[in-house]
């Protein structure tokens, strides 16, 4: 492998700008189309088309879609103790996290007799999309049910493809984790079918409010086509290549920053790995680490090809090195230097920040109780990292008394007429005559 | 004008969702290429693409494009007193609402060791659209510009199409309210060019991380188009016509209830306007005022295109009117009822509730303190009311002592392994070995 290194001081700001670039990611037109297709005929044969798609796609014969009670208790009792233990050890964590943030609804009265709430609601149903593929995630179970289970939606369904083609079934670690979120409506399912199928309901699936969880370029293109329909669902975020960044100073463990690097690489050709260093050193030992410990995974030749786009940056000092992070709004940003909460302080832009030598992406990819569905692709300098906030739609309620009425009122009809809005100021101005006609005979009332 | 009442429970599952379906809004082919060749002028030409369409669009001449200083306080100086304080009262309600929203940053220990934050950050600088058109919308201003101001947003711009296109002036209302919520970064610019210069920058205006506010047909396209493009810009929430619904019973005064109903309708001849009511009375003594009171409007043809398109909707009780309203999911939901407590339990999916006689939807389009930025058609079944909260980012942030990585690091081990992540695994055993050598060197050390 052939690395380079890049003395940030010595770019200009348009070499600069290129090197924290990312690889465009656009959506084939044709792929942009095959899923429009796999959605409507989702949308006018339901079940018929899944089954097709499922054929097609994952050569599942025959299947019955939702995951009987009998296979998911099967499957549970088909998992070593060892491993229910590290899944129940990771969902507590996350549970703990996630339920710290509950929200409180808001009440207050922002005038006498004008009272204002501000109210938080479970989204009702919700849909979890949990990639299949080379090995299961019963991680990304924990992090989408955890917090559907937390807010209370009344109805949450996982879709997941098939593990083993052959025997259309799901892998154990994926319906255990499932089980402690208390989801048992479970479907054999993956794709942009699926991704329809949640959005428009079919015979057997019943459609959901809104759609979370990652995918490969057909699910992400079929939430993004879902989510631009509101007689579809909405969706948790926009997608892209998982990315780290480091920053680490001299008195980092060059061991530490290349398995961290490569804990990033691993998980696709595509995944985005950047170091940013003002120790020449380091950056120096991380490469020479790099090699040797590339050479032990089994995911050696996915690790390269995303290595082979890796960024290694020297930097004049640690300032430097934030503002090349703040320009590069990373997926996740280990800090790895001796003063590593004054260098906090400085960071913006970042979804999930790992502190410390102590702390590898997969303490919060895994167990630490932070999710892990974040904004990637640039996108954290404006979306949110996925929380208990994402499970809730919030929604105001007024009241004014007739008394708030009465010294609100004039205000809202000068506002209203300097709009040219009448009917608006009507509204008001014929419930102020009524109340001054009320107030008029129980004056003419009064001995 | 001709209403027609229809007797909800007379009709099969069809014809009721057929009553409840909002009239497509397809946005054509031609529409969204020509905002793509906007904005890719724009983004190629900058400021000379701006003048040009300014000067195609809005009839301006050699616009500056920045709304001078000595503008903004000729604008402001030119306005009444009277106004001035009708805007300064609507300030401070919304102001007051929007300040009891301040998030908190959250910080547990899930485990021992284990240190896990959630963290609010202002958006580093927002942009807020403001239509223009046959009235200057000061409400708008505020409902953007409080909640920037009190997150603390570093830069907030607004644009906002010319008022008087000769004059290339922006109206004082508009100019008032942003001055009140410290905003000095105003352009005389609007449609789809304007959000494109918000989302890519030009030479005079700097990009933003994210675009709030309503617009005409090219700027909801527009917004759509820079929210997919990672180097684009986010956007607030999914647009649509506006609309209400009114549950109203034998106690409601049908001359408020046809007030709300006709301040919605004068917004645009596709607002949709739906009452329901187990009261035939109510709805017969409706009819009567819509038309006694649509007479005397100014913008009396604008409401009577929308009233035709209007929905009365006769239900055998209130029970079931609260139902005809969760599946309808309304933007604005009026509720005059005797027990309006009791009904509130059984209503969802609406975006902003108005309880009881004296509180019109008016009110919390200026001057309540809710915000009036709301999802629409449909959307509020999966999307949020604007607040606060739509101006910050969450992150996370972890951080793990030596002992919180020596108790969790075996269980991350596990889960990383039967996801077959080597590197994952790697990273966190090279850590815990590291941390039993430093074990036994302090332990041979002992005496």
């Amino acid at each position: 492998m052939q690395f380079q290194i890049s003395n940030w001081q010595q770019l200009d700001k348009t070499a600069q700008q290129a090197l924290l670039e990312r690889p465009l990611q656009q959506q084939s037109d044709s792929l942009k189309q095959a899923v429009k297709q796999i959605i409507r005929a989702v949308r006018t044969e339901g079940d018929a088309a899944l089954q097709r798609f499922s054929l097609e796609f994952d050569k599942l014969q025959s299947n019955p879609l939702r995951l009987s009670d009998e296979s998911q208790q099967r499957l549970i009792g088909s998992l070593s103790d060892e491993l229910k233990t590290a899944i129940q050890i990771a969902y507590r964590n996350i549970r703990s996290f996630h339920a710290a943030q509950v929200p409180q609804n808001i009440r207050i009265e922002t005038q006498p007799g004008v009272i204002c709430e501000l109210n938080y609601s479970a989204l009702d149903q919700v849909g979890l999309y949990v990639p299949g593929g080379s090995a299961p995630l019963p991680s990304t179970v924990l992090m989408l049910g955890v917090p559907a289970q937390l807010a209370g939606c009344r109805r949450v369904v996982l879709v997941t493809p098939p593990g083993q083609p052959e025997a259309g079934d799901i892998a154990a670690e994926i319906v255990y984790a499932a089980s402690l979120c208390g989801i048992t409506e479970i479907y054999t399912l993956g794709g942009a079918q699926a991704v329809a199928a949640l959005a428009y309901g079919t015979e057997t699936i019943g459609k959901v409010d809104k759609i979370f969880g990652p995918g490969n370029r057909f699910v992400t293109e079929a939430k993004q086509q879902v989510s631009q329909d509101a007689r579809g669902a909405a969706i948790d975020m926009p997608a892209g290549p998982s990315e780290v960044l480091v920053i680490a100073d001299d008195t980092a463990n060059p061991v530490f920053v290349a398995a961290d690097l490569l804990s990033q690489a691993e998980h696709g050709p595509d995944s985005q790995v950047v170091l940013v260093s003002p120790s020449e050193a380091l950056l120096v030992n991380t490469i020479s680490e790099l090699t040797r410990q590339t050479a032990l995974l089994p995911r050696a030749e996915i690790a390269k090809k995303a290595l082979s786009n890796s960024r290694l940056i020297l930097t004049p000092d640690l300032a430097t090195a934030a503002l090349v992070s703040n320009q590069y709004a990373p997926e996740h940003l280990i800090i790895q230097t001796a003063d590593d909460q004054g260098l906090l302080g400085k960071l913006t832009n970042a979804a999930s920040i790992f502190v410390g030598p102590y702390t590898p992406e997969s303490a919060g990819d895994y167990a630490s109780g932070t999710n892990h569905v974040l904004p990637t692709y640039g996108y954290s300098r404006n979306h949110s990292s996925l929380s208990l906030a994402d499970f809730y739609r919030r929604y105001t309620v007024q009241h004014l008394t007739a008394d708030g009425m009465r010294d609100l009122g004039p205000t809202i009809v000068k506002l209203a007429k300097a709009e040219g809005l009448d009917a608006h100021a009507n509204a008001v101005s014929f419930r102020l005559a009524e109340l001054a006609l009320h107030a008029k005979i129980s004056e003419g009332n009064r001995p």
